[in-house]
């Protein structure tokens, strides 16, 4: 009886979190700029309005009296009775006028952040994100006494549950070790090859018809779902109604096209969550990483191979006939695999080849991890950014905050505890897919003609379809029979790259 | 005190509001057709939070006090709190639970009626529709108890307070003595008159482009809204954020044209409704006929005119350089205004010239008062409007129902009570343009050269800075110094169809 109550409860939650879903899909791919101040206002009164219906004074008692009859309910009620009890644990830690003051304070600095990070301009952004930093400290104590963890762990726990810093250092620190060797020896790989360059321009609007190509090819539902673009790319909306963005470059059609193909991984997840579960936290999708894990699957694992390579070359040469024309040996599958596949130390996180990608996230870890115990002060973050960036990619930022700190969205828009589950979503992406080639023996080869399903089969009974039934660690131990570990990635990376298979 | 808590409170229910019209702007101009289903129940779950909101049981005795202390007030917080007022004594006439029942079965059937329509199938419809109907006199008759009114003036009230069907009759039965006669005139002028056809195909691409920049000449600000397209033009949004809506037809330039400057002028009321009071009911608009007076002043009054297709033509000969090549002679302002003011009995009242227009308003006025009040069963709407059809404007709808009783969104939308408001409008639009005609007595010659300056300050002065700050009557009677009549718009018709000034 209360599980029922609380059942009917999540329902109407999540479909005010689809509202929410929905207009701040708008706020980035639609939104005129003259609206963004009546829309921070919007917002914040609806996140307000969800929290206070989340944290809604009957739940104790209908969770006290849950738990008491637990043993007469379904193993997926169990489980989503425990994701139930996290999410309203994790709410009440927080005051309704606190999570406003937040979301309006993270929308008008992230709103500030589009205009100020292409004008370089961190100094006039410094008030803002001390404003985001100061009331995210108050909240990461808020979480942390609640939860019994620090600060830190308790806001990276609302993007990846169960995680914990302690958990995640090891495997950085030996991404630390591997890496900086790694990269030096793929550099000098790559001298000895000849890499043609494919030379623009290429319309927007043929990008375009090659992402929604490529997008149909690999399993996207367009019935339930859209493509469309935006100043950072990302897949968000719901389930029943995914929203992926892209942004285009003239001059180099690949990284639309990879963008689009990466957040074609996240797309899928959501559109093969469990069906029946969809409203209630067991049909959500798991983590950050196992998301991630989903995109840098389908992107790094998928679309960056030789194989796949060989299947797109044909829609790539279709979409930019002029393009060819010039330059033909640009196109073979060859060159692109060897384009697809290149590591160069670079500024932009979002623009990092997946080898040097993790440098990128062990910087913003060690930072925020910082700006949250108080131990780097927000106006120190630039000169820190170029210390790091220095030591780990050997670049300089230095008054070029633009492609410096200023280059995401996340700390603008709040998102403090986000970065590391990039890396462990890599590092799951490369377990699983391993996994999924002991299961499926000819893989390889069904990529090369274009064939996803038993792939995507293997993937829905693994991932898919569990939603949030089991914990992450469960998930990726009951799919690949270990635990997560680095081995795997370095296996791949050391494959593509130095032994260019 | 209580006046605050109620401003307050407002202020909360406008953020609300704001997110339920960009998702529902969305769910027309964006969704992919699989999201319907689950948007459906999200909507419905935020319509009613709005209403449990909008009916939180602190207000009655905030108005208590609120009244109490009225004689404290500045006049405009007296105008908003007799439109709070207004809202919220109609809010409660209904429990949330019908409220929520009747939004989803709106959603549902809005949805079904865009494929069913396509299918000219009314009979798969019909179960939709009756629900819809069947529930809508349920919500009426409970609005009508709380108001003291007739059902149908109850709903007729929700789009146009103060409205009455005892007012609006003679207006209307006015029309129907005067427009069978004067159409039967316009038409036999028309037989001596050559008018030249401008021939497709106009590429969407262009006739977007020209839209664009014919929205920017008129004052439609891009900073604050935005032009989509959609299956049924319309203009949503909120004030600071307006999207408007059109659909494009690639034999037909002028068609989506005159429609993107129709809902231009939709656009330009919200955009300069009084900036201090947006969130508060007194700085929303006034009514629906006034809304549609501002869209057909635009239209109608000015972009229809001589004057304005002189300063236009230029930019459409420049949209389509190739269809002009081919016939230049259709081009010409001259030829253009015989395009844009061309009267012809038909069957769609989207697409319908100005003088036919009121027959379709008056059809639908008369058969939705009696769906209303039970004298006219769901059924039985092929064979009525067909009656009527014939009736009116001599055409037949039988077994062309797609064309006929399907034509419209309304009735699937579940919006009962808002046709008549379009001849209102129209009334109105006639009216408000003389007046303004009379205070500026180069008007025209302005508009010849595009400037619309001194016709913007007119109206902000009249109409937009007013917001609901007076009753419709009173606006109306204000701005063109008599209450409403048909004999502005009757010398309108006479001066473009008749005497062709």
């Amino acid at each position: 009886m209360s599980y029922a109550a609380l059942h009917e409860h999540h329902q109407r939650l999540s479909h005010l979190r689809h509202v929410e879903a929905i207009v701040s899909w708008d706020e980035s791919a639609m939104m005129p700029p003259g609206g963004g101040e009546a829309r921070a206002d919007a917002v914040s009164t609806l996140r307000g309005t969800i929290h206070q219906t989340a944290t809604r004074p009957e739940l104790g008692e209908w969770f006290e009296r849950a738990f008491g009859e637990r043993a007469n309910l379904e193993a997926w009620q169990q489980a989503n009775l425990r994701e139930m009890h996290r999410e309203w644990f994790r709410a009440t830690a927080l005051p309704q006028q606190l999570v406003e003051a937040m979301s309006r304070a993270e929308s008008r600095s992230e709103q500030a952040w589009r205009t100020l990070r292409s004008q370089n301009d961190f100094a006039s952004f410094l008030p803002l994100l001390r404003d985001v930093v100061s009331r995210k400290r108050e909240v990461a104590q808020a979480l942390g006494e609640q939860l019994r963890l620090s600060p830190y762990d308790a806001l990276l726990d609302g993007f990846e549950p169960g995680a914990r810093s302690a958990a995640i250092e090891p495997l950085f620190t030996r991404l630390r070790a591997f890496l900086p060797g790694f990269i030096a020896q793929a550099l000098e790989r790559q001298k000895s090859e000849q890499v043609l360059p494919t030379v623009g321009p290429f319309a927007v609007e043929r990008q375009r018809w090659l992402g929604l190509e490529l997008m149909r090819r690999v399993g996207f539902n367009f019935s339930h779902g859209r493509l469309d673009t935006s100043h950072h790319p990302f897949c968000g909306g719901v389930p029943q109604d995914v929203r992926i963005t892209t942004r285009y470059d003239v001059n180099d059609y690949a990284k639309s096209l990879m963008g689009v193909l990466h957040e074609t991984g996240h797309a899928k997840y959501e559109q093969n969550l469990p069906p029946s579960w969809l409203t209630q936290p067991v049909g959500s999708a798991r983590s950050m990483s196992v998301h991630e894990s989903q995109s840098l699957l389908l992107e790094m694992q998928v679309c960056r191979s030789r194989a796949f390579l060989e299947f797109a070359a044909p829609h790539i040469q279709q979409a930019f006939p002029d393009a060819v024309s010039v330059a033909p040996g640009a196109y073979t599958p060859e060159n692109l695999f060897l384009q697809a596949a290149r590591v160069e130390p670079s500024y932009i996180r979002v623009d990092a080849d997946e080898v040097t990608y993790p440098c990128h996230v062990v910087l913003r870890f060690e930072l925020e991890k910082s700006l949250i115990d108080g131990s780097l002060r927000v106006d120190d973050v630039p000169e820190a950014w170029n210390a790091k960036m220095t030591e780990l990619l050997g670049l300089s930022t230095l008054g070029n905050d633009r492609d410096g700190c200023l280059q995401d969205v996340h700390w603008p828009a709040g998102l403090f505890g986000y970065f590391p589950t990039y890396t462990l979503g890599a590092l799951t992406a490369a377990q699983l897919y391993q996994a999924a080639g002991r299961a499926i023996s000819d893989l390889e080869d069904q990529i090369r003609r274009g064939e996803f399903a038993t792939l995507d089969a293997w993937l829905r009974d693994n991932v898919w379809s569990q939603g949030s039934f089991l914990e992450t660690n469960d998930l990726v131990t009951r799919a690949t029979g270990s635990p997560l570990s680095t081995a795997a990635f370095e296996r791949h990376v050391t494959r593509r790259y130095i032994e260019r298979l």
